[in-house]
């Protein structure tokens, strides 16, 4: 048995979080449609709170709680956009959040989270330091743990994003969404299946950290083993829940090399005006290497999120 | 007598052009808004069709043509955003369009104009010469001039951008915009001032290329006398039409400084992942410049563009 997230969870979800988060629009750029030779709706989640998909599930997560659960605060280890999410949902919610960061956190992402008023906690940035500090902070302060993918109330939050993308772009054939460890590609698959079973869910990788699609392949879940990629958001490893569920509801997966998703964000920033992160072109990239897959078809894409040190630009 | 377009000319522009322009999402960021001490709503004009609010008014324009007008085509001479908006709406017409370009022009203009069918017709940089070309090709060809911003159709359809804007998120106190030429400006004022005239039109100018505050103050228009801004599309003068329409409709002009422009430019690309050019960040350089001025207020802000040059960025 598990307690994998249903359609009814996303649809909760999406009431539950209405308030707190934006409605994010749907973006179209002739442009690029003439250039990937498909017909393209872009449903902008870097103009989400906190610049990233990650706000719908942190937010599920915490107004999810009962209060005696909330009373001690949450708790996760994440050096990105996770962590401001959860710091922002607590905030909201008036309870307490403890963020383990390793040492090499940006220091704009530090004082991201420590601007919503998050306890923070240092480690070195390893995982085994990461897991071994927030044991200390749960064991301290019984704050409840969410974490960053594998948790169903995180993946039933970021699949709200797909089910708000079905309303807003009626009618589409495929939906592509970039896999890291598979948070946001399990919501969309179980919103996407449920409410238009018409429509494949594609997800995008880059080849130079291509766990999911070798597990998907192979039938297994292998780790994420020296990851290499510009797209920093996806070098994590699915976990066994969002292997079971990917398993059962992805057509498939597009591996990308570097060079593609750097075009696709450059072809996003210059011709659609989007400001994405290098993990958020991944799909447009798919779509770049694999043309003929798509090809004139009405496809979704979910731009994960927009969180880019301007001073340091892939191109 | 005048023929200053009405209300009543941007709403028919409004009709006119719907078919062949965005519906411009209206954006919002907390974390600006703390910074600015203000309530901010940023009509998204970046994401418009070419990139910019140009497509309005050159729509409007080349569709209110009668049959016998269009059929020689359009012209105008034009090194922005204006000469890839004219390009676009007649070819969507289908009809010819002859734009006169400096050879100064970057190769993505020329190349973003040559790819919507237009006869690109090069010049010297100066404005002896692009007036004395357009001549010739006016006398050639037969075609049009459609004005970037003195022309009574092109300012009614620039007014559309504040319409939608004052339906999107109503109760406005303020609508800040940018001055150049004063199109947008204009037509900004002739419709809130319409359709809510308890609003408030503030324009926007880099101090830099100050003449249309200073124009207002002295009650005469002043030439722009050697421009100096990052914010390329301001560097031109009023025209007696604007001057006279802005002369009537705008509650003030701020100016501001280089710094406060690219700081407020940063902010947007940075904080709201709004990516515009830099002549779009001047309405928030003015807030950021002033304050005191807006405090507290419920402001519009119009995102005017977002064709930048990503190798160039001014930070």
């Amino acid at each position: 048995m598990h307690d994998d997230p249903t359609i009814g969870d996303v649809r909760a979800a999406a009431e539950r979080i209405a308030p707190h988060i934006h409605r994010t629009p749907v973006a179209t750029c002739a442009a690029i449609d003439h250039i990937a030779g498909a017909a393209l709706h872009f449903k902008c989640e870097h103009l989400q709170k906190v610049g990233a998909f990650k706000a719908r599930g942190a937010t599920n997560a915490v107004f999810s709680l009962a209060e005696d659960q909330a009373a001690h605060g949450v708790c996760t280890h994440s050096s990105g956009n996770h962590a401001a999410a959860l710091a922002r949902a607590a905030a909201l919610r008036g309870i307490p959040a403890h963020i383990v960061m390793p040492s090499t956190a940006p220091p704009v992402k530090r004082a991201a989270v420590a601007g919503y008023g998050a306890a923070i906690t240092g480690c070195e940035p390893t995982l085994e330091a990461r897991e071994a500090t927030l044991a200390r902070v749960q064991e301290a302060t019984g704050a409840i743990f969410i974490h960053p993918y594998d948790d169903p109330r995180v993946i039933a939050g970021q699949g709200t994003a797909a089910l708000e993308l079905l309303e807003q772009a009626p009618g589409l054939e495929v939906v592509l969404v970039p896999v890291g460890g598979g948070g946001l590609a399990s919501g969309t698959t179980i919103a996407v299946r449920a409410a238009s079973p018409e429509t494949e869910v594609w997800g995008a990788e880059p080849a130079g950290a291509d766990d999911a699609f070798r597990s998907l392949r192979d039938g297994r879940r292998y780790p994420s083993v020296d990851p290499r990629t510009v797209a920093d958001g996806l070098r994590t490893a699915l976990s066994d829940r969002t292997f079971r569920i990917l398993s059962g509801g992805l057509a498939g997966i597009v591996t990308v090399d570097e060079p593609t998703i750097i075009r696709a964000m450059r072809l996003l920033w210059e011709r659609a005006k989007l400001l994405v992160e290098p993990s958020a072109a991944v799909p447009l990239a798919a779509l770049l290497a694999e043309p003929g897959r798509f090809h004139g078809r009405r496809v979704g894409i979910i731009l994960s999120g927009g969180n880019v040190d301007l001073d340091r630009l892939p191109w």
